[in-house]
């Protein structure tokens, strides 16, 4: 399951998540991967959740867009959403940053 | 050349710079590389900036630390960045967006 919404354009006051990480083994284990497709299914149905994009080479890197603060807080304590953010810690990342942003400029370019 | 400063925590007031592209091949054209491997190796020496992490699969994902908004904007306007920023449109992109964010909020986890 990849996130819906990729390479969408988000208007300033959106909320953007930048979740960067290092996964302990350096690859990626086959549990971590079914819950991690297992997030972007509940995300997607979480009010507020705009879409988001992620891809995994030395670091991976989620982005994630959200109308607000308070649907961005929403996620984070969502219960299983909770669950899995401590398997992260306990089992799968070695190290992990995330910031939280709000937008202020978007630029789009489209060949089309 | 990978950007420096891979995964670390900035704090609240600093900007995030995100970047998401499709690349027009769907793979990475040689002088596209040279190129990219070139913008980090200058953006390193750019005042303000402060590191950023970049991994590619179906889209790329650039995250870009600045100390502040002049420091977004004189990378942005770099010269030599101008020219790759428009052979990015005329040659390598299919799309791309960016979004300029000011962190509100920073976490860290670390094993260690």
């Amino acid at each position: 399951v990849l996130p819906q919404g990729s390479l969408s354009l988000h208007p300033p006051g959106t909320y953007v998540v930048v979740f960067t990480s290092r996964l302990d083994a350096g690859e990626t284990p086959a549990d971590y991967a079914g819950t991690s497709a297992r997030m972007f299914e509940l995300a997607a149905r979480q009010p507020g959740y705009l879409g988001a994009d992620t891809a995994r080479e030395e670091a991976g890197i989620t982005v994630a867009y959200f109308r607000d603060e308070e649907s961005v807080r929403s996620w984070r304590e969502m219960a299983e959403h909770r669950v899995a953010q401590e398997r992260g810690r306990d089992e799968w990342y070695s190290r992990y940053t995330m910031h939280v942003a709000r937008i202020e400029r978007s630029y789009e370019f489209d060949r089309a």
